[in-house]
């Protein structure tokens, strides 16, 4: 007879039994511009409720998807410990053979998660920034240094897609670093998300794992407004499903990260939902072709 | 020398005079995730403010054409006896051989203005859901269920356009349905919406009248923030732009509803007022070349 | 590890062990002019995160109460129906001998709670409005005939404080029915807080148990702007601490109901949170003395 | 069966019929910090909705009084010629032997409101703002200098309650003006308002004839925020009905002006549409008894 | 060690080392619909500080680029002295060598700008309206009549982009005025943004110098809500940035007029801070060829 | 010609002139409920051009006031090292015999601004929280723990006023330390703040120096909602002004902290801006007498 509006609508399975757990984490103190991520994981559930249980373009009905929402993740102050317990967690769904959804908070929780992969991995990211700074403000876990820790630390199966800000050292780190892939915003715009993503999926084919993360800023202020640092001329919703749907057969987990719903009226946390959403049924009809 | 900005812009004219009458229905009671659409008519007034007469790619000034606003429709808390009342009013502005335009309030509120035409009508609507429930949380006239009355009960010479959201039950009603027809946003967005128009008008073909319905949330929520229940993945207001001007000529209803303005700071209901207006504009053209 | 922001803070008990038990009921169809009380458990929720556990004037710190949150009562479309269901946990919760706390939604929804009780109860409420009429534009459950509803059916032992609106019947339905007491806001402007509850203790005093309620509209609309029928002039939080405050002893039964979160950026929804934070305390307070 | 949500609450009456006419000037062009003041009759209206017709202090059915709104007057662009048409509108109901009840816009348009009556007028104003200037970056008619203008043209039976702000100057000219009077808010908040209006009425005692002006701002912002210039300490909201209700009987001609309704959510003009209620009944209250 | 984020993002030069001089005119007195672009200065610069000092698709780092921001330039009441004011400024910017980059503020302050060059000069406008009256409401500087006048007063090299609004006299001027060019936002949907310029550079290869105006109303509302007169149906931001990037090397001066930054959260004084320093950054490689 | 609104309003004096020295720091890193108050200092100087320069009560016209505006410290991620940027900031202007009033940010920045006076002083600081933990989620420079850290390191005369939060740890440090002193809010409102200020001075009569700092929070939210930590229950405007007039001749240093402008529509900073004027006023009204 209870329902609480605050976990993701239709994640009604334990634990033990979901195939697809989801967590918030909110925690933005190493934002740097305009902070309140830390109120997106809230805000994202509110807005699932929003939307119908039946995907029409998928045929996948969530209500019968295996899903459970842990709740939020307990944050710190200090970002090394908070990014510690965001592992730990990460950590316990890989474990049990689950695919983890993490909903941040800023972009410098992706980390802990793809580290709680033991394998070799995959990195996809959509983003409007290149996130490849060793150190930003003297702090080096910040959101504006996540994926060049990954790189270092992690994988080099890196690729980003809807890049259009960085100091000009990182425009040359990718330039020198050959071994990852880069596109930006006007790549997407000229050469079209489908070629793009044809040649991701080559460049990805030894990988059988990907790790996706989605930075909202990656997508045009007008689609999503609420964000940190929003950064004109970015992608669709469009595009960005199309990158979502190509690539879900071989993720294993997935994040939002980088809302800030003060700063709209609903429809960047609405949008992040929609995409959780589109993710979940997308992966899931491809594991039922197995 | 005085002057009620709380009317229509342009709407000058007496009833009797008008060929188009402008009324609104404050009226949001079935609405379930978001409410607000009470405000909308009063918004669209005030937003219609901010547009000139004169309509430049159709060379029609709204000036010229004889526009009534009747103020709003008497509403009451019980859904089913404000649909009663927007029956007369539609039906006595009908009869008088006169173009209604009902500014909503929710999508429930179409259904007695399409019921107010005595002969073969076909009906349009542009929408991002189906609404063809038989009854929704228990309300039979519900915002939800909407499009089902009107094929269950007035005509089926019925199009939808800009479709994307529903319960399985409802794209498989649509799909054994051969009668209807229905175009998905990403039908729209594959086909391109003037090949849908054309597929639309040989359809329609048999109908000397059509009724327009459009559902705000058929509309991106870039373009479109203020709604009760918004969807991404929508369409352009240039596409429904195109869907007016085409379907014009044989348009004799119109309307707009589930604009919520207190979702966003005017830019839907400026949307909603400066679509009404471009439909009068090119409806009126059609009648002056007759 | 976990911590789901969206239960109650300091609501870490079972319902078993729990002396206080919280529950939401998201439900605001009745409301007539502005709607929205339906997000106000979510948003009184995260407000509760902004307070200390720690009660400093009453020394009672609330993680040494036994609090559970239920989450949020299931809701329907109609009235009737979710009447029923908040009748159902309400009983569950006085049968079960503990104290419930119901967060609103609307003021319709404090008539199944008082209704829970078996034995005579008195119900002392605070509201902006009598709610007295007997039914609100044919609807009989609605939140402006609440008051009336409780007199009729349950208790006559009714106190209202607050008052500064209604029709001239209702003024007249007090005059004329000595059984009940009402206190308008001049009332408690011209003779204070302190009398009118020493009043009220005299005229309750066969009462055992009191059922209270808390329309925030009693509240002034400075203090409390998101409301969904802001009515100026009415009480400060400091008055309705003080009945809090002086009737929790006996009180066995709370309510909060008709915020409107969406028309103001938090704070009438930390005054709720925190007023019921102080119930809790002084409560727990006089449950110890015993 | 058609009800004008735009036109204020209860304004039912015909000119000819009406006691009380009330009419909106949409003008806010001499603005000097934040403008918006052109909104205020709309959202004035708009507030009216959410009150009883029956004001219980005086027992007086706003239902049985007779109310006319002409809706909006027509403004220009310069100040001059929006000023020419409140003065032919205002004389027009003063003419007519009614009471003028004037929604601004902007404190300048008291000038032609009060100017409107032939023989001699006592004039009381509510104001943060001494508005005493000759005139005001280089505007004469600037709503900085309407309480100068009034002095200097109209009349000397002059009063000011609620001061606090004005440069050196203006302060001087008050002390060295022996004929007229003016109270600080510190003068409210000392001696209490009832003195204050006992000095008042003293002081008007040869005026059969009152113009009552309520410039928004005398209130303090916590009860008043949606303001042009916002100014700390001021007025409560019960002082001010203080003022009205003891004035009602002599005053000829009332306004309400200054409010900026997009600085806050509505409470600001709620307040002022109760107000003008709170003065039409306390007037009609005054009438009957002759 | 001391940042005033009020300054321009990056403007760190003295005026005589400057190559580009930036400057806001807080001036909003004319606007008709909604006012509030005299606040649009200082939300460009805060919002200056979201984005990266270098810009990678150009290759260009501001942080080299010698740029001075002067701050607001003194504003009057009356329009006419504010733009001797603008006027005054401007000239000494020219005079020096200098390009100015003026940040309104309405449109009306485009003349002065455009006035201060001696020589001849070419003039692109990107707005959604002709703004050709004589004038507007009996005021002659009015936002709604800058073309007109820097037409009949200053130069015939005159080329709009983007146009969708205005009264049937402005569509005929244009059509009567074979001199000037015109493109419609539909003329930029169907040509494409391309071949306009390519047009447009044609028509304007004898001018040496270009002034390039951006009223950011020419952008659709979907990514510049934050406006006066925001008008459906736009350009989009990328098609903008066409413009700049192609005219940037004859351009001598520029302005982002029109932004009302109360109406949005944030993303219209972005994009035209963006819209700026991409201005910026076009123009500075193109001196640096030469 | 150039006026840049941002700075303070009438701060028209250079460095080596002034006697008040203002300067901004937007920081806020270690706040916990809500962010955003690193916005204040640029929404405190906007306000400051809301208000005369000449303040009435006491006679005195900041035009004539030599006062600085430094612009904004600049200020690093890490909030050990932004302290340090505070404290030379602050050490320099006191060094140089002058008054330094901090912006805030938030309250952690009052430490070093203390502990820039060589000589011992006294402490008066306004607040509805004790911040008198050691350290707070591990954080020992955090916005909760600048009271008790000046207690510990700086100074024993040490006056707290408004309290009314905390957790019983600081309840009972409070009991047990003898040399301070603390008021609730709850003895403000039942001692008056008179009272309070009586023996405020007797307690501090050995200082002749006091450090006067002002967590906006000590206000109740109705005058003061956009703050990180909203309390209801809290002091007046009026009632800090008392204490900042009554203080002011012996304060060297004064602070006003902790406003988030964003959660409201600009009454906080209004009133942030309208008590430094205030503030300076008094002061300098002081510093006149000797
Ligand atoms: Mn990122
Ligand atoms: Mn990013
Ligand atoms: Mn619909
Ligand atoms: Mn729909
Ligand atoms: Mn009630
Ligand atoms: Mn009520
Ligand atoms: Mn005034
Ligand atoms: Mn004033
Ligand atoms: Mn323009
Ligand atoms: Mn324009
Ligand atoms: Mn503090
Ligand atoms: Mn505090």
């Amino acid at each position: 007879m209870f329902l609480n509006m605050n976990l993701f609508a239709d994640a009604c399975s334990s634990f033990e039994e979901a195939e697809f757990v989801l967590y918030g984490v909110p925690f933005d103190a190493t934002s740097s511009y305009r902070k309140g991520s830390k109120w997106a994981p809230l805000e994202m559930r509110k807005a699932s409720y929003n939307f119908e249980t039946y995907n029409g373009d998928l045929d996948v009905d969530l209500a019968d998807v295996p899903i459970h929402d842990m709740g939020d993740c307990d944050v710190c102050c200090a970002v090394d410990d908070t990014l510690n317990e965001v592992y730990d967690v990460a950590s316990s769904i890989v474990k049990a053979k689950k695919i983890p959804i993490m909903m941040g908070g800023e972009h410098s929780l992706t980390y802990p998660c793809v580290k709680a992969y033991k394998e070799k991995i995959g990195f996809v990211v959509m983003d409007a920034h290149y996130d490849l700074r060793e150190e930003y403000e003297g702090v080096r876990n910040s959101h504006a240094c996540v994926s060049r820790h990954i790189i270092d630390d992690i994988t080099d199966k890196y690729v980003s897609i809807g890049i259009r800000s960085g100091p000009k050292e990182e425009y040359e780190y990718v330039k020198k670093n050959k071994k990852i892939r880069s596109y930006t915003a006007n790549d997407v715009d000229g050469m079209g998300i489908d070629r793009i993503l044809n040649e991701t999926e080559t460049y990805l084919k030894d990988c059988d794992r990907i790790y996706l993360s989605l930075d909202m800023d990656a997508i045009d202020p007008a689609y999503a407004p609420g964000l940190g640092t929003p950064e004109p001329f970015g992608m669709t919703p469009r595009q960005v499903r199309s990158v979502i749907r190509r690539l879900a057969p071989k993720t294993v987990g997935f994040d939002v990260v980088e809302i800030s719903p003060e700063y709209d009226q609903g429809i960047t946390a609405q949008l992040g939902a929609k995409l959780i959403r589109d993710f979940i049924a997308a992966k899931w009809k491809s594991m039922q072709k197995i």
